[in-house]
């Protein structure tokens, strides 16, 4: 073996899918904590890419601290109308000039947390609907060059930290996790009066599954009362399909529960977008780097978006102890369940983390020792591949909320 | 005569086509102060509109507070870029809540800034270069219609105020005026070297006039230092000919003059606007109601843009002299000089004034008694039209600086 | 006589004292313009004096842009309080870096708007009732070194600008200017019910004056309609008798007329100050340097507060010509008026203007021949002894508006 | 039993002791983070003690949305100073109108925070070195009165939430609480060079725990570098001294091990805190409720300080359920460690739970069966007694950070 510290030993406990109570979250795209996570990584992403593209290498920056405040909107049936504006502060730290050169950072997030929001969220008049302003701090110079002419080197870690992931995802997490995206993405083109705000709670007890799902409205779409509740039925009918796809249990489905028809109290939006009336958000506040919040599983508290993805090792080893995990998952048959755990140490090279450990739940007839070297071996390859997944992130192939 | 307390004299003194020394400023459309008078005025009609199409008759506001935060930018041969974004504040009042119906002045706020700067600046990437935020108070409820079923109505004065107008304007004002005016929109359009920001000042020694100008050069059509200079050598060229169309006089134009070519010091910008870098702005502090600040003549210091122009007293005395002293230059012969001034009294009709007095200097051979009924008739006629005034600056067909 | 281009001439035209109609205005020190300005100059002093005590020289800035939001309060009786707070935004430039120290102008500014705000406004809680922010771009370095070793040097003229002034103040102008200032400070002292938010308007109709005061009572020392009414009357009664120093004309004195007791709206407040409900207000759009607005004078447009006071040859030469005419005034005999307007020239030293012109209205038994040399005298030494300005100034013993 | 639903098992697996791996974090009361987490509690507070003051009930509110932008700093030796503020921009919803009556939820925001920071951060000049400002979106009225006239009433949960916390702390939680508690208080009161921004970081491996602190010194009391070493020392010492009052492990104490003193790189402050230069912070983004970041344990994501205390049930349930653990490990002998999860159900009573299901690691010769009535009984009362949470929270008994 090598230098990596690896060490694989069998769960203590049971599989979470074998546990009594399972609970799982996701805040869709379209939640304020998702915009404010969403816009954090694309501006992260953006100066990653201006830095490569005028220096040739990464400059230190974290943006990762976006605030939005809620606006105010009045929804009708048929149309209506945003009254205040949502108001969206970008915030961080960015190299502005390096070796003589300025580097346009604020101008570079305005332009890219607008186009971001254009093409995410229909519904949304940037410029009108929501101001964006930013507060970008001078960042503090070099970075290591990880993508340098002598070949790829492997950054330091700036601090000790760690992250976390597992694989494969529950039932109940595969539910929860699709019956956002799909509902925003392919049920979403063919019914436009789904919002892009989407909150999905899944809760297994035993062998039932209840899911709970506010759905945003969106108005223009939305003729009348009896068009609504059709609107909320049809949501309703589509998940429960795709729950059949994921799991054999028993699913009840509830849908904008908080509803009150009798008081004319229904979640329509102007925007598809909550952010419009009251609901206020933040970076790092909603899903976890899978796209999930599992109070089962061990998490992170780190703030995955909108942090630099070359040497800030809070973001890279969530993103990464979740990448080997899939693959594990993916590559090693007779595994229920594997978790990793990346624990980095400040100064030595990132693909060497103090302790990359896995905790794994095997298949019934399968033992730890069948596949412990298998298991090494996939750990190890990917921690040596660390700074590809440096350029996932900046090419915006890896989601991180 | 009416109740309308018009006093026609001659004025004290010689005109200012007479006097010895003779200085006249135009801020141009771009200046940061004619940027923020430009989108109080904008606002101010949109909302304007906005409650005559929603409820049949204006509502209270003032959108006469913008404030301009100048940003960075690192402009360069070819074509620069914005650093740090210019930071627009709207600040004001308006009526938010109507007979039940909330309305979305800050919206509307928002959305009439972005058309206006996007429709009047070409080189400003709105939501980039510049971020636009809004802060607009509740305004205090109702006005009187006065575009009412019944015909229309003439509104009681708000304040205790006045206005003060002149016409016609003397040689080196229109010389000024025109300087600006052509420049940005005529020979702007053949040579998109011209940014919108110029400044004239003009000044007149007796027979002499001075007319030193400055231009924001845009980059990204100068492609060195040669070519500045060209573009510099032109506007002269351009100015010196348009200023033989208004004097006789000797005319030097000067512009440019704080560039030192040795030190590489010239006024080059990526927008076209000196507001990219250094330069703050907010409502009335540059143009009067009439286009020009003339230390020379009697002035108000009342910021008539963005003020309603439905019972503002300042914004309508302002516009309303100036309009009159046209009127009266125009249809009266045998006057070189015409001064009119409005004094308001609160309570009273706007139509009647406290006083309404012009004070004029005639041509050699006529005398005031000759033309006295003639000037009182006009000015009669014009404050009776006053409505006429405020739906004609609803419509943008009076600019306000 | 020297370079400085001095020339007296009898003014075109009648006496101020002698128009028929004269208006005079001045907005006291509470009002929003005022506060603005007020907190201006007071940053604007505090930089001058950081800037000549850690580097024994000025450096460049300018803090004439501060803009105000105005809150929500809800007075009452005995004692109400503040809903929303107001918002102060100070925006301008500063030197922020100068050999190698850097300069905490935001941090001072702050710190100087706090204090400023706090010794004037004894019912303004600063920090609850009142936001400060603040927005200072870099300032472009280096100024001529006017307070040197080897004695003082003139600085060089920024701009081609003017200023114009008067002396001495007409009987309405004395009576508008110290109705304020004593209302504020000698009457307030006693009457603690008088806010600091005084606005008059003052107009004289041949030998009529009316002067109407616009007074923002105090709530927590008013019982009760009553007690305001008394309190009203108070400040008539000390208005009235006020006048009859200043004046032997008759005078009607109005205080808050605009109220209406029966429907219960009075100029009642929490903080003494408009600023608290709905009253907006900004740099430079109030009182003229010598802090009055006199339409029946020539006037500039320059906003005077928040300028640097070493070269910003606007703001200098608005007070110097203001200081010159009263030195004038008060040194030679057989004088009614006298109008001193000064006209730069970029590059040339600032105590020779290009024109410094003085026009003048003699006693009935003086020619303007008599005294012309004492005059041009007065003007002469007061121009060489401008850098003594700039001092004055920065030691605050001048009031910019 | 009641309808509690209270569950009590054994914990899968082994006791947090027991792993082979630890690692405990504690932001420290000064981190960016924590700043505002203590500003959004302490407003918090103050919106409910006004709401029962003023109408004997609380009204609905949530500021858990407070953003800081760190400001710039130039620490010296002897005492540097702030170059540009900190921005703390304060968050939420507050219901501002009631039953005809205004409340000013944002002047008490604004009075609250400032004297919150005021007292918390001896070295921060409040309002020079911290700009704060507020944006309170309107609340939606109405909470059930809990604390009404006639005996308490538990109000229903107002979403489907769960919270989640444990007794008692291991030794490395112990330490890493303990290291910053006591070094921000009791050791900084005797040493005013500890600034009160503390990091650390506790990692065990089997018998081994490493302390890893970083402590922003004041610079005000550091005269020179070898100061800066000695009290590096100092706190050094402290800690290890400290960590044998909680363990027989050995301990290695790290402090401030990113200072390189050749390069004169070390961690010295103006305000002792790391906001003054460079590090942004944001409510919920730092510890959990029990004041640690524990990732071998199952943690919330929710944000717990200054969300209401009244129903909120997420904030509730997290204090809750670590206050129902503390309660069990010290009323129940022959526990090791007891974990507590709560989770409600939409439109139930708040004692009442869904679930609350107790997991337990018995001492080695006690069963679960010999203690599961007694901690049953345990969670019973204190489910029983949740209003009384409510009002500790509001009292400011309770930490939630």
């Amino acid at each position: 073996m090598t230098n990596r510290n690896i060490r694989v030993e069998e769960t203590e406990g049971m599989a979470v899918e074998d546990e009594h109570v399972e609970i799982v979250e996701r805040k869709g795209i379209g939640h304020p904590d998702s915009i404010c996570d969403g816009v954090a990584e694309a501006v992260s992403r953006a100066l990653a890419q201006t830095y490569l593209d005028r220096f040739g290498k990464p400059l230190h920056f974290n943006t990762d601290e976006t605030q939005l405040v809620a606006g105010t909107a009045a929804p009708a049936f048929g149309g209506g109308e945003m009254l205040e504006p949502i108001y969206l502060l970008i915030v961080g730290r960015a190299t502005k000039e390096y070796d003589g050169e300025r580097i346009p950072a604020e101008t570079i997030a305005l332009r890219t947390a607008r186009e971001y929001l254009d093409e995410t969220f229909p519904y949304l008049d940037v410029g009108s609907d929501i101001v964006i302003d930013v507060k970008l701090g001078e960042g503090s110079g070099d970075l290591q060059d990880v993508f340098g002419e002598d070949g790829e080197a492997v950054p330091m870690a700036n601090d000790t930290s760690y992250g976390v992931g597992h694989a494969p995802l529950t039932e109940t997490e595969q539910i929860v996790y699709n019956t956002e995206h799909k509902l925003t993405t392919e049920y979403a083109a063919d019914n436009p009066v789904v919002g892009q705000d989407v909150k999905v709670m899944g809760k297994r007890e035993d062998d039932h599954i209840d899911v709970t799902v506010a759905v945003a409205m969106v108005d223009e779409h939305v003729a009348s009362l009896e068009a609504y509740q059709e609107a909320v039925a049809g949501v309703k009918e589509y998940i429960e399909g795709l729950a059949t796809e994921y799991t054999d249990h028993d699913v009840t489905v509830h849908v904008n529960t908080a509803d009150d028809y009798e008081q004319g109290s229904i979640y329509l939006t102007t925007t598809g977008l909550s952010a419009e009336q009251g609901d206020d958000g933040s970076v790092g506040r909603g899903n976890r780097a899978n796209g999930l919040i599992t109070p089962n599983r061990p998490m992170s508290m780190e703030a995955t978006s909108g942090k630099n993805p070359i040497n800030h090792i809070g973001k890279i080893y969530n993103l990464l102890s979740t990448d080997i995990a899939e693959a594990v998952a993916a590559d090693v048959e007779g595994l229920r369940q594997v978790q990793i755990r990346l624990l980095s140490q400040i100064g030595r090279p990132i693909d060497q983390p103090h302790v990359a450990d896995a905790k794994v739940v095997t298949s019934e007839d399968v033992t730890l020792e069948d596949i412990r070297s298998d298991i090494e071996a996939t750990i190890d390859e990917e921690l040596a591949d660390v700074t590809d997944l440096t350029r996932r992130v900046i090419d915006g192939e890896l989601s991180t909320f």
